[in-house]
């Protein structure tokens, strides 16, 4: 399928969940085989003879394609969740949001010394949840990581707040 | 591989998240292909030949292996989510909690009438949630729910919330 016609799954929705923010709903995305296969060969396709080690979805949108992706790589999967929801030991870190602060947490045997990381998420806006979720996964021992998005809200500059390689495959 | 090997990936976690809770660490069952593939084929067994028209998972641990089940099942993925997250039109129910109430919602359109889905998560513990969301889809239109899940802690009898055919892999 073509950009144009997998965008044209995606759902403007106008002021969700707030006054002003148009909502990109992800749901078609999910409804056959055919487009979840397609979009996840375009989610895969620059790691394609490279080494990745483990995907990293981040609660709760990121698990959906995650371990779809981490199938396709052969890869192990793990969680990255919002606080309180992972048994421990946890590693955790927090960033800022436009009104106060958020957590993110991993399990601190999930990631081993140099392993090679795909980060994924549906969205990348502002960046700054993924931006977290790097900084977590490299205290963890990742050597190096990829980030990867469904979507991409180019007009937040969201790639300009981390300097890892990112792919997205529907860019706004 | 068989159920013993599989429960020997789960890691128990006493008094998470709060004391007195044996807590199931299902975070082993991600972490290989063939681990994955396995559970998949032992969560779908009993569906071989029937028809399913959508798999239903429950936010957020229900997303991971739901979607390979309908990978698997060449049906469409849903999600059933807390309130507030999924643009609308939307289905809700609430249910009691221990303490207090909760809510699910789903996208009004995702069910068609008639459909048959198959409805997962990944714990069945007392059946709250599982018999709020099968309300949810035969409220949406759903005629047939087969209830699904990775692991079920037979001593709370969450399958007796509800009268729907429950099919589990791990029993405890």
């Amino acid at each position: 399928m073509t950009e144009k016609e997998l965008k044209a799954i995606v759902v403007d929705v106008p002021d969700f969940p707030k006054q002003g923010i148009i909502f990109k709903d992800i749901s078609g995305l999910l409804s056959t085989n055919e487009i979840r296969s397609d979009v996840v060969d375009k989610l895969t396709q620059p790691y394609q003879g490279k080494r990745i080690d483990v995907v990293a979805g981040i609660e709760s949108r990121g698990f959906l394609f995650g371990m779809l992706l981490a199938q396709k790589l052969k890869a192990k999967f793990i969680m990255i969740r919002k606080p309180g929801k992972l048994p421990g030991p946890i590693l955790k870190t927090s960033y800022e949001l436009e009104y106060g602060t958020d957590s993110l947490e991993i399990q601190e045997k999930s990631i081993k010394e140099d392993d090679v990381v795909l980060l994924h998420d549906d969205v990348l806006a502002t960046g700054g949840t993924a931006a977290a979720a790097i900084t977590l996964l490299k205290e963890a021992g990742a050597s190096k990581v990829y980030a990867n998005f469904v979507l991409e809200l180019g007009f937040l500059n969201g790639r300009k707040q981390f300097s890892e390689s990112t792919h997205s495959i529907l860019k706004y």
